[in-house]
C-alpha cells in the first residue's frame, strides 16, 4: 500500500499557495494557449534539471544560470510554438524580458522567475506578442489554472498531462501538483544532471532547499530519463520543483525520517508525467516496458535497455506485431554492453522467447498474443549479475513519421 | 584523374580466375534466388571484417575462427533468408556443415571456405534445402556468374549491387570486383575491426596476406562504417576479400610503391558498395552526405556526424523536405562531442543555414529547393581544428516503417 493518495483531476494548483493559468497569446497558427503561467503566493524553495545538449535554449542558460545564486523563486511563465533556442545574444535578452515583463507585473523580482520556451528552433520569439501574452497571464491567474497551464504548454501532445497526489506529514496534509508536455524529441540524456522535456511541480511542503534539489535529480533519473520516444534530445528540456512550504509541515530536512514517504510520493508524481509522455508519443500505438535484468554492471544493463528501446527495427516490429525476438537481441548485441550471449533469457510478458540465448520454442502465435496487447513488458535476463534497469518506450509508426515529415510550425 | 577504369558490368568474376553461382535453393517464400557461391580456381590470400556484436551469427564466429589458423581460402558459400544468427551450438555446426559440404562438392578443405547468412535471426536452417542448393551452386558455377551471386544475396534489397575497376600495376592489369547486400539494419559499429553488412571483394591482383588485411580494415573504415540506414547493426555483418594473385604482378607488400594506386581503386569499389547500399535503403528517397568540417579532435567530428545520420527527427524532416535546421544543431548538441556552439556554421550544399550559431538568413525558399534534391550535402562547420569526418544516409519514410513492420519471413 502506498503512502500517498492520488487525488482526481488534481495538477499545479491542488498544493495551497499555488495559482496558474494558461491562454492564447498568438504564437499558434492553430490559436490555441500558447502560455502559461504559475505562481506561488510566497517565494518558494525551487530546484530544476536541464537539458545537457550543447546547444541548450536561452531559457535554459537563464535559469540555469539564475539558480546558481538564488533558489528562491515565485513564478515561472512558459510559452510554446516557439522553443528560443539557437537564437544567440537576442535569445537570451529576450529570455531575460520575459522575466521582467513577469516579475514586474506580478509586482515580484526578475531572478524570482523561470522562464521556459518549447516549439521551433531558430526563431525569435516576437515580443510584442510575449508581453501582451503575459499580461494576460498574469490578469487569468486563478487557483483552479492549473488545467489551463497543463494545456497552454503542449505542442505535438494530444492530451495535456498533469496529476497530485496527497500525504500525511505528522499531522500534515502536503501536496505534491505536476504537469508536462512532451510527445516527440524525447530520449534519456545519459548524464547527471539531466531533464527530457518540459515539468513543472508544485508542492506546498515545507522541505530544505539543497534537500529539495537533490531528491528531484534522483525523481528525474528514475522518470524523465527512463522514456524515450525517438531518441533524440531537446534543447529545453527542463524538469523545475518550486515548494512554497505553505502545508505548515516541519521542514523537511536530510535527517527527516519522514523523507522517504516524501520520495515515494515524488517519484509517482514524476513517473506518471513521464509514462504519460510515452503514452501520447507521436503516432505511438504501443506501451513497451523494457526491463533488464540481473547484469554485472549497471551500466551494462542502461546501454542493452537503452538500445532495446531506441532500436528503430525493434520500434517498427512493435507497431507490426511482430514477435521478431532477433531484433532484440540484436539491438543488445550492438548496445556495448558487457554480458555472455549465451546466458541470456527474453521475455515478452511472462512468456518465454529464449532461453540461454537461443529459442525458448514457444509458440509464435503466443508471443504474437501478447504484442497485439496496448501495453507489455520485454524482460532481458543477463543472467550476470544483480544490476538492472527499466525504460519506458513506444512504437515507431507512420503517424510519427507524418507528424515529424510535415511539423513546419 | 583516377588510377582506375570503371569496368561496365563488372563484378566479382571480372577479376581472372573467380566464378560464381547465385541459385534459388527454397529457402525465400518468393522463390527468388537464396544461395550464392563464389569461388576462385587457385587459393586466394583471404581477409574479412565482421561485426562487432555481442550476438555474432554463427558464421562469422567459423569465419572468424578459421582466420585465425589459416588466410588461404578459395569459396565463399553464401545463403540469404535465414540468418542463422542467436542458434547456438546447433547454428554452429550447421555452419560447419556448409563449409563441409562445399568443400567436398569443389575437392578443396573446408578449412579454405568462408560461409555466410543473412535473412531471420533466431531460426535453424533447413540443412536438407541448404545440403540441395549447395551442389545446384556447384553445378552453376560459371566464369560470367558474378550477377547471379549478386542477386541471390539480396533481401530487402530492390537492386543487386556489384562493381568492378581495372588498374595497371607495372604493366599488368589487375581487378578488384566486389558484390554487397544490404538495406536495413545499416549501422557503423564504431570500432575497429568492424564491418557493417555483406559484401565480397574479388581481386586478381597478388598481394602480401597482412597486407591485404590492413588495407581491407583502411577500406572498411572509410566506406562500410561510413553508412547508417537506420542505426541498428547487424549480428552478421560481414566483408571478405580474396586476392588470388592470377594478374601476375610483382607481389604488392608494405614497401610497394604501387600501393597507392591499388588503394585508390579499393575505396572506390567499397566505397561504391557503400553508397549503393544507401541509395537502396529501405523505402528512402534522399541520399544524403553529411560532412562534419573543423573539429578539434576525429572523435567530436565524428560524433555529430553520428547524431545528425542517425537522428529520427532529422530523418523524417529531410523526407517532409523541411529545413528544420533546428533538429541538425539539436542532433549536434547532443551527441556527446565537445564543441564551441557559438562557432558553429551549417551549410545545406552550398547555402549558409546557421552562422556562428544562429539563422544565417537565407530564405526558407531556397533551403527548400536544396532538400528538393534527390541527394544533397549537408555541411557542419565546427570552426575549431581541422578533423573531419563523413557519413552517408538516407531519409525514414512510411515506406521504412511498412516494410520493417511488415518484414515477417
Amino acid at each position: 500500500m502506498s503512502n500517498f493518495t492520488i487525488i482526481k483531476n488534481g495538477g499545479v494548483t491542488t498544493p495551497s499557495g499555488f495559482s496558474a493559468s494558461g491562454i492564447t497569446a498568438g504564437l499558434k497558427k492553430s490559436g490555441n494557449k500558447d502560455m502559461a503561467l504559475i505562481f506561488s503566493e510566497v517565494p518558494a524553495n525551487a530546484a530544476g534539471a536541464f537539458t545537457t545538449s550543447l546547444f541548450p535554449a536561452a531559457p535554459v542558460v537563464l535559469a540555469k544560470d539564475t539558480l546558481k545564486t538564488n533558489n528562491k523563486f515565485q513564478a515561472v511563465i512558459i510559452n510554446s510554438g516557439i522553443a528560443n533556442a539557437c537564437t544567440g545574444k537576442q535569445g537570451l535578452k529576450d529570455a531575460e524580458k520575459m522575466a521582467e515583463l513577469t516579475a514586474s507585473e506580478l509586482k515580484i523580482e526578475p531572478e524570482e522567475v523561470f522562464v521556459s520556451s518549447t516549439g521551433r528552433i531558430g526563431t525569435h520569439l516576437p515580443m510584442d506578442i510575449i508581453t501582451n501574452g503575459i499580461e494576460l497571464a498574469v490578469k487569468h491567474l486563478s487557483t483552479d489554472g492549473g488545467s489551463d497551464a497543463a494545456a497552454a504548454i503542449m505542442t505535438t501532445d494530444t492530451t495535456p498531462k498533469e496529476v497530485c497526489v496527497s500525504l500525511n506529514l505528522n499531522g500534515n496534509t502536503v501536496h505534491i501538483g505536476g504537469i508536462a508536455k512532451g510527445a516527440g524529441m524525447i530520449a534519456p540524456s545519459m548524464k547527471v544532471p539531466h531533464a527530457t522535456m518540459l515539468s513543472y511541480i508544485t508542492t506546498d511542503a515545507d522541505i530544505e532547499s539543497t534537500l529539495l534539489s537533490s531528491l528531484l535529480q534522483n525523481a528525474v533519473s528514475g522518470s524523465f530519463n527512463r522514456v524515450t520516444v525517438d531518441g533524440d534530445m531537446s534543447t529545453n528540456d527542463t524538469v523545475i520543483i518550486m515548494a512554497n512550504g505553505k502545508a505548515g509541515n516541519t521542514t523537511l530536512t536530510a535527517e527527516s525520517p519522514e523523507i522517504s514517504k516524501f520520495t515515494e510520493a515524488l517519484d509517482y508524481v514524476m513517473q506518471y508525467l513521464a509514462k504519460a509522455i510515452v503514452y501520447d508519443a507521436e503516432g505511438a500505438t504501443k506501451f513497451v516496458t523494457v526491463q533488464v535484468k540481473n547484469a554485472k554492471f549497471a551500466k551494462d544493463a542502461e546501454l542493452c535497455a537503452d538500445a532495446i528501446s531506441n532500436s528503430l527495427l525493434c520500434k517498427t516490429a512493435w507497431f507490426g506485431g511482430d514477435p521478431n525476438w532477433g531484433r532484440v537481441l540484436a539491438a543488445a548485441g550492438y548496445s556495448g554492453a558487457s554480458f555472455n550471449p549465451a546466458k541470456v533469457d527474453l521475455f515478452y510478458n511472462d512468456k518465454p522467447v529464449v532461453i540461454h540465448g537461443e529459442d525458448a520454442g514457444t509458440e509464435e502465435a503466443e508471443l504474437e498474443e501478447v504484442l497485439k496487447n496496448k501495453e507489455f513488458t520485454l524482460t532481458l535476463d543477463l543472467n550476470d549479475g544483480d544490476c538492472s534497469y527499466r525504460m519506458w518506450t513506444n512504437d515507431i509508426t507512420y503517424e510519427y513519421v507524418k507528424i515529424n515529415a510535415e511539423y513546419h510550425t
